[in-house]
């Protein structure tokens, strides 16, 4: 299939290209005249230069490639722009190939559009300096480098006609998450997987240094590439004709190969793991812009970065230079006197939704089907009375998600990823529906890999992160399970994905997307064989200071809330969900029905474990959110209602955390009246938290009775230890409850002198015994709410 | 030098392996019967077993030979066991090396010392089932995988005598920041800096997985070691003798070469970058250990990850099967009749410092020089009168720091790090001082690049983290400067380090190493070219969280005060320091002696900003904290000033956030005096702090004054917009502030209601005029405290 490029090709290609550049150029200097008919004059200068020049010229020359490739094959493409900070030049392809227009009518394809087009780039109002929600067919922010091509991955699973170019600057190639997401190689399945295509641009520099990669020896990067799983094409150069022609080869050779690859697999069966195709393009940054400025080399080197002359409007020399910039582009042969593109430009350039910037796949929620989650009663566990059985949460969650596997085996639209931790999370019902996806060496020991398996597990957070935001901003649906303190790793990426969706969700072209799902587990409480290094609840604090209007956090407290909750999260969009829940067992309080209700309201009153009997407010309110801290506050309870029995107590559960914060501060705030009938405006409230105990403060500090709130939770005193010895040393035990109660509810401390003491035995009665024996105290072990 | 190992040799290092493989099934398995002199029941085993065999004898196998390397060779080497989640391996060998007993008397070398051993190992009350502070000889801990290669050679920089072997296990070789880290082969100096070993271990699984680099073909996975710069040896088996041979045979080659590179570069003066030699280590997962348990198979595979045999305690064949394993090792022929190791297993254990249980590297403080840090005067800016002068804060520290760099030119004991961003960052004066390290290509028109520089730079936070915390560990100093968005990546890194730096902190025999310290830069109020993905506060919030004998956090207003707050830092121990300080040019407010002054205090009363006049109380408190928002409270203070000149007004400034916090919750915490004599118990106070505003809430929600307390700060209302525009949009803004204060004190929203609407007013033409101008309001950008 592929031929040289004949000569009108090319020329139509290095057209498109010019355009391009120039566009590019345009977006970062100029307020007005931007056809260049008149002489260009410091007026027609932004007052402001902000963008980024260097990697453009790169961009540009891939999307016009790429459009070319498209077109002749009839390709479905989503492109993945790495140097994302490139924003002008994906903006300038949009607006060449109409996309843009399609998306904001404001910007027409003609003079008039091209000057908005300039003006509200990187501009007060306008729009941002990188490649962003706001661009059309992009799902990938360039601004934080090290996941375009985990995100291309992501986008290419359980799409097997899509192709994914996914362009891996040199800079970001230096990152950790990207070093890591080469080897996605050993998890793309050939049949029911699309392709990525990696283009690893070596431009050279990074913002004031050269980049690692572009400094070794070729046939050190061969190697390296090669060891990733690939076959890299080399395209090098710094004269355009000759890039061009040497790029739709290479790209071509590449395609056919990819087009080989998948009949291989898909038709003739092959199974051996393909060496797949890329191509690393090294062309000098800042290419065709200003080759020195006051002196000093600007182009192919890190100078060119961000905006090469930065004076225009002071420096009547830097505005000679950019106008002579700009019109080395010859934009008379790009753009008629209405400012519309000439048709040379657009010879190349894909129809419809086969444009890059109109792929529906870059809009996920296009092509989002509900997931189909099937009855909860189906897995749902028997609760007769509270806290008399006991199951693992997240098992029984397992067999929900099993089922929604099987319920997707042909639609092929929900994966669960994980760092090598979904048995250990104790979710290995799934390995019933389907298998872990597995294209490296196998063996006769191995159990539940499979080529074409929907449960990714490496040991990488970056990876499943990054793996999983591709597939939901492309449409589909699925799960991050993974040990709650480990969940930091990707503190900064999740970060990342709430921004994206926050600004996607203002943006009515945007069509919503299936939320992302945490599963938190393995958590602080229970890190039995790993200790202090396991144990960190602060996520939850992380992801409550960012946009209320993404972010929702759950604490089901057993098994039924637990399915409750996630049969909610898979069926929502445009969030980022936190589920925190044990694996161990623990006591079944609600049956479904209860459940159901309990999480609906997100917060509650379990009346039957506390002591009211409708005798209007409580001397004290038990509170708490979390599986191990509910454990501990119903014991407290059964502790008081035996010692204290006089003591009229209410027992309330928090789910939803956000149901704690002010009303004007997250749409799941409750009012204060709704506050107030739950915690009372003025009683004391003994607050079990799962985390650090701070974040309930900042969450309630507006409301009347926060100054009679006293919190107990996780506050670093961890070790490898007993699970009851943990809550000991965190305060949070049930008879350090009973003694806070007894220390806040006025006139106790006298009068329950020595109900206190006897908790403060227990506490040392447990020391003693955990030293002694290893094991928690046997009446804590038994301990059950009805015995 | 390298010579076939003799027979008796062989013998002597299975004895050794035996020995340790030994001790790490017992720390697993055994609260008594130690030594087997009795026939093992239920009692002597631990009713919860806790710990991870499967890498442990892989771990035993390569220290056993780099001890009779060290010994053989007379070699200075510092272990980093990636696979740290071994610890009972690392623990076995500090106790056959004597090392364990030195520290810890109370564990001797004998029968009794033994059983104290295996009973303390994830024993309430004992030590932690991973490498940890508590281990002798260790800097990483094994908890958090994907460190271990920077960490070595964060030690080897700056240590040319030194050896870091460090074992990379299959699973953690998956992560990102460990697959960046092999690129740091192109920043050792093979002159100033030491050797890292790096010891790929495949032994083939994770927690339920095969490991991807385990079941690469041997070729390509040579093809990716090599292309990391790397010369890989292998050395495959599973018949002991064999293994014992070739990985003696495989280090002496190694380290043969390593001494030949560093003679060429160091005597003959060699400049081309060597390829480093590492070790391919390919042995079954749980070697020795139970080849079946139940009927499935388990040596060999992921289920010898963690306790093999899992229900010894209840089920006799189990427990048979744990005896018989134990025998196997012949513990007769490893210890005498009182438990010590015989003279063949200690043949090859080096002795006294070259233990690696002893190690002074691994103990870092003991090495650790004070700073030269030159007297603040020569940097300091002059002020006058505040707010009359401009500087950019983190270029006035930048010349401090090259003063550092070149008072430690000889000593090579600091080093900054950073993602590229030095001088972005403006702290390029370090380039007068030192180069950036770089042992990649050259080309002629790169700048400050040098084999031997200081400053390190790659696009890899992860990188820069794991470098600084290797060198910090070893008793080295550093800065870490970073754009503060991106500092969450190392989120979860920096929970770490605090985690290890508050235990290490209890253990008398770890002596203070110098402290992390992290300027935070490029910050969320100026990211004027890249906008929304580079605006996040958020750090500060994480880390607060965490141990309060570890953080400190400093946001100094100017430059000044910056200086004061480096100058601390650098000469501090045991902490983890985030500075908050912008590079953009900031009124100086404090003269050198008022900024030390006022960083003594970490919060004070500007008196010279008020208009108390010693009036008593003030009607209200404008409280700040980080440059722009100190701006801001000034310039509000102005307008009150001008608008509403009866009206008393205090500015509290406060660079220690720490100081906020309970005296009984952070060693740096205000008294309830103190801070109602700064800002009151009952007048209205605005807050307006650089981060999240909800962080002030939880840090003051037990001051009196707290419910007078409106704070104000960065509400993820974020774009590529003018600096000013980011105040307003998120309410931070000098007129919004003055409103707050109308709003506030009480009587005024009457009185002042025109005032206010002026404010309004000025917000309103502040949005028209940048819409249409694309920068700020004349007047803003023009205005001065005393113009």
């Amino acid at each position: 299939m592929a031929k040289d490029p004949t000569k009108h090709q090319l020329a139509s290609l290095d057209a498109h290209w010019r355009a391009a550049n120039y566009l590019a150029v345009g977006q970062i200097y100029l307020l007005d005249n931007p056809l260049l008919t008149r002489p260009l004059t410091a007026e027609h200068i932004k007052p402001r230069l902000l963008g980024h020049w260097g990697t453009s010229p790169g961009l540009n020359l891939v999307h016009t490639h790429v459009n070319r490739a498209v077109k002749a094959r009839g390709l479905d493409a989503l492109c993945v722009w790495g140097p994302g900070h490139g924003g002008p030049a994906v903006l300038a392809n949009s607006w060449l190939d109409g996309s843009y227009t399609d998306v904001y009518p404001d910007v027409p394809r003609d003079a008039d559009g091209m000057r908005r087009l300039f003006r509200q780039f990187s501009f007060p109002g306008g729009v941002p300096s990188h490649v962003a929600p706001e661009t059309p067919g992009s799902i990938h922010e360039g601004g934080e480098l090290g996941y375009s091509l985990a995100h291309a991955y992501g986008a290419a699973f359980d799409n097997p006609g899509l192709l994914v170019p996914c362009v891996v600057g040199d800079g970001e190639a230096e990152t950790g998450p990207l070093a890591a997401s080469w080897h996605s190689t050993k998890f793309l399945d050939p049949v029911h997987d699309g392709a990525v295509l990696p283009i690893l641009h070596l431009n050279g520099y990074k913002i004031g240094n050269p980049a690692v990669l572009s400094r070794l020896p070729e046939s050190e990067l061969d190697e390296l590439l090669r060891g990733y799983g690939h076959e890299p094409v080399h395209v090098t150069g710094r004269r355009p004709a000759q890039v061009h022609r040497e790029l739709a080869q290479a790209l071509d050779r590449c395609l056919d190969r990819i087009a080989r690859i998948q009949y291989e697999a898909r038709t003739e069966g092959a199974t051996a793991r393909p060496r797949w195709p890329m191509i690393v393009l090294r062309t000098p940054k800042g290419w065709t812009g200003p080759r020195t400025v006051d002196g000093d080399p600007v182009e192919d080197t890190w100078r060119s970065h961000q905006v090469p002359l930065a004076n225009v409007r002071e420096n009547p020399e830097h505005l000679a230079q950019l106008e002579k910039w700009l019109r080395s582009y010859r934009p008379e042969e790009l753009f008629d006197a209405q400012g519309r593109p000439t048709p040379l430009v657009l010879e190349h350039v894909p129809e419809g939704t086969r444009r890059a910037g109109a792929n529906p796949h870059a809009n996920g929620g296009l092509l989002t089907r509900r997931l189909p989650v099937a009855p909860l009663e189906r897995f749902a566990v028997p609760v007769e009375k509270p806290g008399t059985t006991l199951h693992e949460p997240t098992r029984v969650l397992g067999e929900l998600l099993a089922q929604v596997m099987r319920d997707t085996a042909r639609r092929r639209d929900f994966r669960v990823v994980g760092p090598d931790e979904t048995a250990s999370n104790r979710l290995q019902a799934l390995f019933d529906a389907t298998g872990k996806a597995w294209q490296a060496g196998t063996r006769p020991t191995d159990e539940h890999l499979a080529r074409d398996g929907r449960v990714m597990e490496v040991l990488s957070e970056h990876l499943c992160q990054g793996w999983l935001e591709g597939y939901l901003l492309t449409g589909r649906h699925g799960l991050f399970s993974c040990y709650e303190a480990f969940v930091h790793i990707v503190d900064s990426m999740v970060n990342q994905h709430i921004k994206w969706l926050k600004t996607a969700r203002q943006l009515a072209w945007r069509r919503p997307v299936p939320s992302l799902n945490y599963l938190l587990t393995s958590h602080v409480w229970r890190q039995d064989h790993n200790g202090f290094s396991h144990q960190d609840p602060g996520f939850v604090d992380h992801v409550l200071n960012k946009s209320p209007d993404v972010v929702r956090v759950y604490l089901p407290p057993d098994a039924n809330t637990l399915l409750s909750v996630a049969e909610h999260v898979l069926h929502s969009r445009d969030y980022v969900n936190v589920i925190v829940a044990g694996k161990q067992p623990c006591f079944d309080w609600l049956s479904l029905d209860e459940a159901r209700a309990h999480c609906a309201r997100g917060a509650g009153i379990w009346e039957w474990a506390g002591t009211e009997n409708g005798s209007g407010e409580p001397d004290v309110v038990l509170a708490c959110a979390g599986d191990v801290p509910t454990q501990e506050v119903l014991a407290a309870a059964g502790l008081l209602r035996r010692y204290l029995p006089r003591l009229t107590v209410r027992v309330v559960n928090v789910v939803d955390m956000t149901r704690l914060m002010p009303r004007d501060e997250h749409p799941h705030g409750m009012a204060d009246f709704e506050y107030d009938a739950l915690f009372t405006p003025d009683k004391p409230v003994i607050f079990a938290y799962h985390g650090y105990p701070w974040l309930i403060h900042r969450l309630v500090y507006r409301r009347a009775g926060h100054r009679q709130l006293h919190v107990r939770g996780y506050k670093e005193s961890g070790t490898t230890t007993t699970p009851f010895d943990m809550v000991v040393r965190n305060d949070l035990d049930r008879f350090r409850l009973v003694m806070d109660v007894i220390d806040r509810v006025p006139g106790l401390a006298v009068r329950a002198a020595s109900v206190r003491q006897e908790m403060a035995d227990s506490r040392t009665r447990h020391h003693a015994w955990i030293r002694e024996h290893g094991t928690d105290l046997p009446d804590v072990a038994a301990w059950s709410w009805t015995g």
